[in-house]
């Protein structure tokens, strides 16, 4: 007898966690006789909360397939973590509940670390309840900090395009270096893990290319040394350019974007450590500067999205469900290396309960001594993440991406607030 | 008897302004017989002034046609400006002493409205010195607001880049503004036209798609109508997107980035009107936002470069040759449009007495009567001008960008300081 299935995106999103929605939807289509429809969580797990669920069997297959090209949540996504089984038990069953009401027996949960948690306690609680249902993780998140997975769907794209970015910025900046600005400062993404740092690396081919300097989370920031690399680097090449992490904080663990004084209205300046760094050299060095905050823009870049990353992406939505087809419970598709050159990778499956509430940071061996670049070992790490190109559409000079109907599944239950 | 040309790059570069000296370097190597060496201004017109030239001729034909896919300004530009011939003779006479020194017939200035206006006093010099020289400007800017040209080559890979950042941050945003995030902000270049804020608006292909209000520097800023505007947006979507010209002013023209308060050095915070704006709905209607700065990302942005925009560049490169060739002097090829659907242009010529100086803003019929979005009107003058994919070749997953050797010519003369 055939289960309906139940997937949701969990947290930021991404150029590509799409295109695992896509490997999911297009291999639950593949085998009609163990999965019915799939459900879509509108907005999340908040739409499995809130039995707004939304009917994927009605989108045309053009439009599953257009997924695979389209950045963002198709079917939206939320900031809501579940708490301890003990915390938000009501939280829990009404999962359970909605699951029951709706004959689903199959739950993809498409996320990072705190999704991979709730994936695992789901499996448990559902054990516990004999509700019989398959809980399988889908991994997911820019910050590529997941464990278990060698890398995670979602940053090889941002990665290729803050490579690509700090060398297009980085020849502009060369260019006009003489007479005008001689600092470039690039702020990134990554709070707490500097691998979307250590990807602007990548745009150096050669020693002393930019990016001339990296400023990692894992790194205390000091600015006296910081300073000399940047005059260093100003008398050789004529400017310097940086990039930084959101995350970089001083030896006491404070951010520095919150050292770069007050707004107008009296409010910490956040999301700008790339202007407090630039004006750190302005006021102390002279340099005129110019800063670039690339915020959304960087995960969203579905435009110059890695090939090896959509791939990949899509190999691990459809592994997850040919995982539960196959009876697997509990475990989410990993990315497992096989070799760097050239770059051969296979999907492997972890226990969610090894997954769950890991972080996994820059290790220090990928920073170069000084703390200011990143090695050779960490250059083949990053390097076939970002192979490839996989451009989308294009109509009228613009991306054409693919929208969906998201049409709502009648509701069964009483209402509940979450 | 063939004469050797100069050509120099100025002001802030663009993704395209070497696709420009492609076209000039590959159509003079055709006329052997008129033209002997192109020497190249190292920065741009320091490069005359300090007699510091680059031989172009002994860059190979794969560098020159490489130049046609890399963004920056391969031979270096500046901001150097030369005032009247009043005021600054000695730096005319100077250039023109390095012309003769160098048996240099052809100048070819590659820049927006400054370096038309020093073109013309180049020609207008010469002449008077009875220096058989032709002066030829060739147009380029990202801010698009050089007269007498229907559009400038550098403009239409911007607006490509913006309007698809804005379309994928979009879509990001849509997809957790429930549970996160309501506002994006993008701030763009154009301190005083509004061209680059007025593409953004080509993201939304219907009605209410982002981005959802954009801020012109050419419509006065007022917060009430604005923040009604952002509520209605937030009621009506749940989230709302905008873009904000680096330039928007209050009705007194005071720059609305320099009321974002101080930092911590007491500087006012510039280059932030994204931010100060983002922060005003902070504040007044309480709703989570982010804010991406663009800056040196949008103009360099070679990856995305719009093919229409490469096409004119290198075609008004090669024009400017052909010009000189045929004797003109003292003009610009000019971009004239033949019909909007399908689009048609020519290169046409321009006196540069009547380019010089001038400043194109962007018309008020291009803006919707309420000052926030743009007209049918203006999306039939931009669409075509980001229409086509040029993407540049791709190396270990990034863009492949043309290096050049850029050897020096030998100096002839005293030395000079500009």
């Amino acid at each position: 007898m055939a289960k309906n299935a139940f997937y949701a995106q969990s947290g930021g999103v991404t150029a590509v966690i799409n295109a695992s929605a896509c490997g999911v939807l297009e291999t639950a289509r593949l085998y009609p006789d163990k999965i019915g429809r799939v459900y879509a969580g509108r907005d999340g797990i908040l739409g499995a909360l809130t039995e707004d669920l939304i009917d994927t069997s009605l989108e045309s297959e053009t439009a599953i397939a257009g997924l695979k090209h389209t950045p963002g949540g198709a079917f939206g996504s939320c900031r809501y973590k579940l708490k301890s089984l003990d915390e938000q038990r009501v939280q829990y069953e009404r999962l359970i509940e909605v699951f029951r009401a709706h004959d689903i027996g199959y739950f993809f949960y498409n996320g990072g670390n705190d999704s991979m948690d709730t994936a695992w306690k789901v499996a448990q609680l559902a054990g516990r309840l004999d509700f019989p249902l398959i809980s399988i993780g889908i991994p997911k998140t820019v910050d590529n900090d997941l464990a278990a997975t060698d890398c995670s769907p979602g940053f090889g794209s941002v990665a290729k395009y803050v490579a690509t970015s700090m060398r297009e910025a980085g020849l502009d900046v060369a260019s006009m270096a003489r007479t005008s600005t001689k600092i470039f400062v690039l702020e990134v993404m990554g709070r707490h893990a500097g691998w979307i740092t250590a990807a602007c690396g990548l745009a150096a081919e050669r020693l002393n290319e930019p990016p001339h300097i990296l400023l990692f989370p894992e790194i205390p920031f000091a600015p006296e040394p910081f300073l000399l690399r940047v005059a260093e680097s100003v008398k050789a090449h004529g400017f310097c350019t940086i990039a930084v992490s959101e995350g970089l904080s001083d030896a006491s663990g404070r951010l520095i974007a919150e050292m770069g004084g007050k707004d107008a209205f009296g409010h910490a300046q956040l999301g700008g450590v790339g202007q407090v760094v630039a004006q750190l050299i302005k006021d102390r060095l002279g340099y005129k500067y110019h800063w670039a905050l690339a915020d959304y823009l960087q995960r969203s870049a579905r435009h110059i999205a890695s090939r090896t990353d959509v791939e990949q992406a899509y190999a691990v939505g459809r592994a997850a469900v040919e995982a539960a087809i196959a009876g697997k419970n509990a475990v989410m598709p990993a990315i497992t290396r096989i070799s760097d050159t050239p770059y051969r990778w296979e999907i492997t499956f972890a226990e969610l309960s090894s997954v769950a509430n890991q972080e996994k940071k820059l290790p220090r061996e990928f920073i170069t001594p000084d703390g200011f670049h990143i090695t050779d070992l960490c250059r083949r790490y990053l390097a076939p993440l970002i192979e490839g190109e996989d451009f989308p559409p294009f109509t009228h000079g613009l991306p054409n991406y693919t929208r969906l109907q998201n049409s709502s599944v009648a509701r069964k239950l009483k209402e509940f607030t979450p």
